[in-house]
């Protein structure tokens, strides 16, 4: 890895806590948790009061504090997975890192324990290379450098704003996928961390990211909530929606995404073939929602990343709101979020 | 590896004889080459007799062979590297592969021989996703699969025309790179395949790579030529030059374009510094190149790769032809190599 400087106070690790216990969660991250302040928001569904080892720096929110900032305002909804984004807004750090309470450190090829959060400060930290690809991977790490044939003009590259980690074990795969093939589960370990290229779209998962909240922390937003969403990450899609908003807004300011390391390993929860009701919605609707990320272009005047949200919003109900009500009620939230947004950021 | 049934005769490995004595080139190679057949084109430069050890199925061509088929054109030019693309002009296999003969067999993390050519036909023989990005790599190898959010009607994905491998040990960079780190060698084998996103552009190496001869054999092709080019890969970018044209025909004919593995690996040769004057020149015109071929798009009419790449001449002639006299010789080569490659397919 290349030496970055990036002091441990610039970091908010943010926890969905989907279950009371954090306990053993925690425990595991304890060795690269310790260090950086942790705000950790309850599912506002969840009863239970959290249990969380003595030893870390961290905050709380419960249902209380959401209903306090939110005010009568209910476009938004914190519930479930979505609860993480309360810590994205309170957050006043450079850098935020996710990372889902069912994953503990992953091992790599060598038997090592991974540093999720410094792999992933150092991808945001090193510059992106959105523009050409570089077939030898990040052109930034120690051992690897640009190609023959690789412009020196866009050498230098251009800041990274989302740094998507993967998952080793239960892959994220959705439930179809996971109801047809049980036994399958992703052993490989890619050692290697490449730029998604401009105007590529991927699937983002949520469930081990890390972004420059700076650069565009109003774009990481819960804002598409299937009807029937329910506590697996496979019976949502909202982070997949996220993750190509960002991108949109990514390509547009000139910023990078990463994709690759670092590796979380992914524990088993929840029945695939149970989910299959509730997760064939989020999988007909992306039939829809890729093209239209596809084809998206944002006009000159949008310069910040509320902006591009805003212009984002205003194309779902046009051009998706007639197709499902989904994506209008899509459209309000990320409109109100925006608004959420500045007023936290106005009131700090 | 996912099962493909690719026959033995559906395959020519075409190598370009820059050195007369191929003996320890071939019997490195030995356990994987041996069942298909070779064809090995000697570098018109090269006055010594080509040493071919025996036990292999091949064909050997010579300047006079060259001679005798170009008749008086003079606008395609086969010396150096570019003698391997007489062997594409002459072969009638549905795939070609093409190895450097300063690489040998890899070794891969588990320290196993790497069977190069199984990969590439793999590569090729299993479907590409070039319109949205799978996050863990090629959803057909054995163990892997599309992500949670990837639309279903895009998993069936598209043929694949290209297989860019890699290179370990001496990396394939340009000569002012090496230079500046005469140490820097690669050593990390990454254990993957994906797709290059549609319209992103990327520098092919022509070290080691693999294509469908049916589907885009006329876009691979020895028009870009460098004034002071020599006999190391660092003082030439033809393979560049092809790479993007091959991925802009790939682009718009719905076909895809892998890289990652297979890896070989790459001995020293040539001296970094020594290159450094003749190399600048290819350096400087990536400049105008590569925003060429980004912003390239071809009309509906172009249906064929060659169709294709007469559009793509017509175009570098009229944008490119009054910055440099080096893409007027380029444009003309195409035009002139589209005319070979039929006049060939004619008489066969």
């Amino acid at each position: 890895m290349s030496l970055v400087s990036v002091r441990d106070d610039e970091v908010d690790i943010v926890i969905a806590a989907i279950q009371p216990d954090l306990t053993s969660f925690l425990e595991e991250w304890r060795a690269v948790f310790s260090r950086f302040h942790l705000i950790i928001i309850q599912d506002p569904d969840l009863k239970e009061e959290l249990k969380i080892p003595s030893g870390f720096n961290y905050d709380t929110y419960t249902k209380a504090d959401i209903q306090r900032i939110l005010g009568t305002s209910n476009a938004v909804t914190f519930s479930g997975y979505s609860c993480r984004y309360f810590g994205y807004l309170l957050s006043k750090k450079k850098y935020i890192i996710s990372i889902d309470d069912d994953c503990i450190p992953a091992k790599d090829n060598e038997g090592n324990q991974v540093d999720a959060i410094s792999q992933h400060i150092n991808n945001l930290s090193t510059p992106a290379t959105p523009f050409f690809f570089n077939t030898l991977y990040d052109p930034f790490r120690k051992g690897a450098d640009f190609v023959r044939g690789y412009p020196f003009s866009l050498r230098s590259g251009v800041s990274c704003a989302l740094s998507c980690g993967l998952c080793l074990n239960l892959a994220d795969l959705d439930a179809p996928t996971q109801a047809l093939k049980p036994a399958l589960r992703n052993a490989r370990y890619v050692d290697a961390v490449l730029t998604v290229p401009a105007r590529a779209m991927m699937p983002l998962s949520g469930i081990n990211i890390a972004f420059d909240r700076e650069l565009v922390g109003p774009a990481l937003l819960p804002s598409f909530r299937l009807a029937k969403e329910g506590k697996f990450r496979w019976e949502t899609v909202e982070d997949i929606w996220t993750g190509m908003c960002v991108k949109v807004v990514c390509d547009h300011l000139g910023y990078g995404v990463k994709t690759g390391l670092p590796y979380v390993w992914r524990k088993e929860r929840g029945d695939a073939v149970e989910s299959l009701k509730k997760e064939w919605e989020g999988v007909k609707l992306m039939e829809e929602v890729v093209p239209f990320f596809q084809s998206m272009r944002l006009s000159p005047a949008a310069n910040t990343a509320e902006d591009c949200v805003v212009e984002i919003a205003a194309a779902v109900k046009e051009q998706l709101g007639r197709i499902d009500p989904v994506f209008t009620r899509a459209a309000d939230s990320m409109v109100e979020w925006v608004k959420l947004w500045k007023t936290v950021k106005t009131q700090t």
